[in-house]
């Protein structure tokens, strides 16, 4: 066996797109508790407060709602440029761009489904401004407390026509472990877990129930603790934000989640809780359809719309 | 044993003095996330999400910090009669007010230590304007979410030169059940927690060190979980608001608290927890100094200045 | 209007009937985490830590699943007295007993769905042997932290097929206070939420889908947080204990739950959470048939067998 | 700069030795919660619901509290040997031994300190037997909650005489990066927080007060939540367990804490929370005397043992 990829440290960014930027916007700032830190052309830069580079969320209008793209941060020039070299090898390149607001030169590519990532090193670690400096220097940012406050990007979770060719692309080019994956009854694989750290997941695949391609199923940010989440439900609630599925526990990985539904279209979680993985030889859980089939944690039936709705919303019946 | 009196329901609303109005106004709009519902003169009427009343807190302008009443609500105008009958034949009685912002006439009165109280029945309930109206009509307000977003007044903390003597006058004048109280070695009452309800606490008694009159201890602010107290420091310390007493748990009542004091030098409670007293025949709980020396339930040493400051303040050796 | 009664304090135990004694006792000690006071004859007497009285529950073997009485504890002598002169005149007492296990005499009588009730007054203050013996003198035992640990019976909810009527009773003769209830389009009343306390409910009457009567709908268990009702979740996941209902918050009086079947047969809560009522003059809340409709709190659809299942089961189509 | 080193996976188990075996190993397990796993010699080994590995506390009767070794696991074979040629080459190995329960051929070696160290790959992953064997086949073990119910293993705090001396050596040796470290006024290094993975600490080195070496200043065991540090707290209080410091939150790395003093004299903390570390080039925090005197995060002032008790008690004024 080879040893482990190193070569990536994490997201840094996700773009989502949206075709209401402004009530999108009121999102992410009023309720979720974003803070803007930049605006350029037909995007908002934000961040939430214990984000260490200056954004984690690039908000950008478009025709359609979606992913625009994911940015990977290497751990070092170096890897990098191994890592640009093998992906460029492998015919999924899109080239080199200059970089973007708080990053350096960054090369694009695609996963096999055709959601696009690019790659970075350099970036620019935030400095917070005098009014939002916090008492204590191991944190990036004053807690503001607006809203559900949340503390971060956490994960995303894309939707392919094919999970088990993505996944093995994230893990043979990109450096990425499996620690949980769901194997249908005719071998499809229809969900895959994956993450470069101890974190149960970073980045999920799970199968398109429509086929199409490119399409998102949600962005998570993080809070520390589950009150926050069943308080975020409160706020939601309360400022007519769409709750699809209400704070539980799921049985993957076993993150806590609360998901609702942005002005624009695009499914939002927030998720705190997990498990970490500490064992260098970690079995990948291979789920089996009746595993699936008992539900969440506690035995909530999952809704049927988290099994078929993605953004672009492709309709039809899945 | 006469039965028990059921004559008022529970405190209302507290009045607090503040030499900093326009600071302690944004500590209790921006950081504690009280609305305003009125302002009127010198005074500015707020509550928090969970305040049946259009109000819980009047915060007036004045030059001395300090407690400037208690408004005590009857169950009925029979009950204030009743009330105010035997308080005015007790000698304590300063007569009926008009009324106030929210409320009709008042009787107003002194406990024993100069506290100024005023007893009422006739309020109005709190409608929601558009923009604050809740998703479920079970709730008063809107759960906002700014800052600590506090729930309602919960309870209040007054010192006096003799506790005995204000312990006596309310239970017996105003019906307040006591649950809890300290007794020196030497025989002196250093404390009294009393209730109108089946909650640990509504209004405490505390002994002055300075043997002054008519000050507050303090005025405490529910919030639904620990976990929200927990919050409240987390932003104290992010919003310069002084912490006297980090969060943890009181021995007596076994509320969860956290002390810190409001930009106009009043001490301020964000509290929970406790348990309920559901025996009608409840054995005070009577403590001895060799009990209180033994800090708080986890075995916190009370800090100091939680024995001797109050407001106005005295100064001075304690 | 006449003055509110004030003669009942509160629900002091409830005596539930298992045809599975054995398996039923286990589930209550070793995973609600409720410790065994007493036995008698075919019964097993049960506290939590929180229990001011010797216990809360009498479980008792019985060849079908279900209620055996609720007992309800006067606030004094002469309250007792003329509750049941009130009974008595209603025609619906049953006389009295010499008492059982902790208590004195108690005078019987059943609602108008035949549920049995009994009344009393005097009772035994739970003294905690040495090992169960707290820290703190203001907790009646020690916090063993077995299994979920759950605090004290909180509420009773039954089923019946007239609520309206039942629940007049409970506000006439008991002196419960209504706080909210559901009434159909069709005028018919699906459900009562009663409380002698601030408490937002403790004693429920919701519609028997069958029409039958003196059936239970569930016993609820008090803990402090809601992260302990989570808690509890993942323990009953892991000792096979059905969970009926995931964690969540109701819409009807705001409290946290979790549900489950215990090995008996009956439906089982663990509760916190909900709001106060201190308004003297509460006005009920009646929501629609519309508005439950719209779920739980936060969204989550209420499993039909909520609305059906009851212990006796008496089965067959609702 | 040369790349991070990827050789060690994490802290596998730590050996604590005690001289009073049946009351610490009373203390683990029913106060704790850990299950035992294995008994050997003198030893008894131990587990968290959460522990991957079979165990990850030994418990070994001594004349004298302290640390016995601490394992940790290397990700590969080769990264294995990569680590013992280069510790071998420091001249600080000690040599091979055969292994121990559950886990295979162990270089040992000392820190600077002469804190013992070793060094194995081959583990025994942990399989449940029937009794234990948890619902979800994500977890390893069934969430039997019993007492605190800790997870596992978290991190592993010594003393030394020399802290910068074994920050390098961990940093360099071991492959640890630092995330935080206190300097005080004349340059000497009073702390450092180091750390395998995202998480804020995984090893732990402060000053030793009185200059002694190999002492342990404390072993810590995760929980997922501060309400279940809330909880062990009480469960202390009511257990005799005696508490150093109650529950509140480090100014250090942001971790949620309580310690408190297992039976043997070996200072013992329940953690939580903490921040991520996903920067790769993240910057260490170094801490001012000046800021340490601020205390806590939330103000509390640190208690003086916490700064000089250490096991073995070498006594003494510090």
């Amino acid at each position: 066996m080879t040893e482990q990829l190193h070569d990536f440290a994490r997201i840094g960014h996700a773009e989502l797109l949206t075709p209401k930027p402004d009530e999108s916007l009121r999102f992410f700032v009023d309720v979720l508790g974003l803070e803007v830190e930049a605006q350029e052309a037909q995007s908002v830069y934000l961040r939430g407060w214990g984000d260490y580079l200056r954004y984690s969320l690039k908000l950008t209008e478009s025709a359609d709602a979606g992913l625009g793209h994911v940015g990977l941060r290497a751990w070092s020039r170096e890897a990098l440029e191994r890592r640009v070299a093998a992906i460029e090898a492998s015919g999924r390149g899109l080239g080199w761009t200059d970089g973007d607001v708080g990053h350096g030169p960054a090369y694009r590519f695609t996963d096999p489904d055709g959601h696009v990532f690019e790659a970075y090193y350099e970036a620019e670690r935030y400095e917070a401004p005098e009014h939002l400096r916090p008492s204590w220097r191991n944190q990036p940012q004053r807690y503001v407390g607006r809203g559900a406050c949340v503390k971060r990007l956490d994960h995303v979770n894309v939707l392919a026509a094919d999970v088990r060719a993505n996944r093995v692309f994230a893990q043979e080019l990109l450096g990425y472990r499996l620690y949980e994956r769901v194997e249908l009854d005719d071998g499809t694989e229809a969900g895959a877990w994956l993450s470069l750290s101890i974190a149960a997941h970073e980045l999920i695949y799970v199968a398109d129930a429509y086929g199409a391609s490119g399409r998102l199923h949600h962005l998570a940010f993080w809070v520390d603790t589950r009150e926050e989440c069943l308080r975020a439900a409160d706020l939601f609630v309360d400022h007519d934000v769409p709750i699809e599925a209400a704070p539980s526990k799921h049985a993957i990985a076993q993150g806590f989640f609360l998901y609702a539904f942005e002005p624009g279209g695009n499914r939002i979680e927030v998720t705190t809780g997990g498990y970490f993985v500490y064992d260098p030889d970690f079995e990948p859980i291979v789920w089996t359809q009746a595993e699936r089939a008992r539900g969440q944690f506690w035995g909530v039936k999952t809704i049927d719309s988290f099994h078929t709705y993605g953004t672009p919303d492709v309709g039809g019946p899945a």
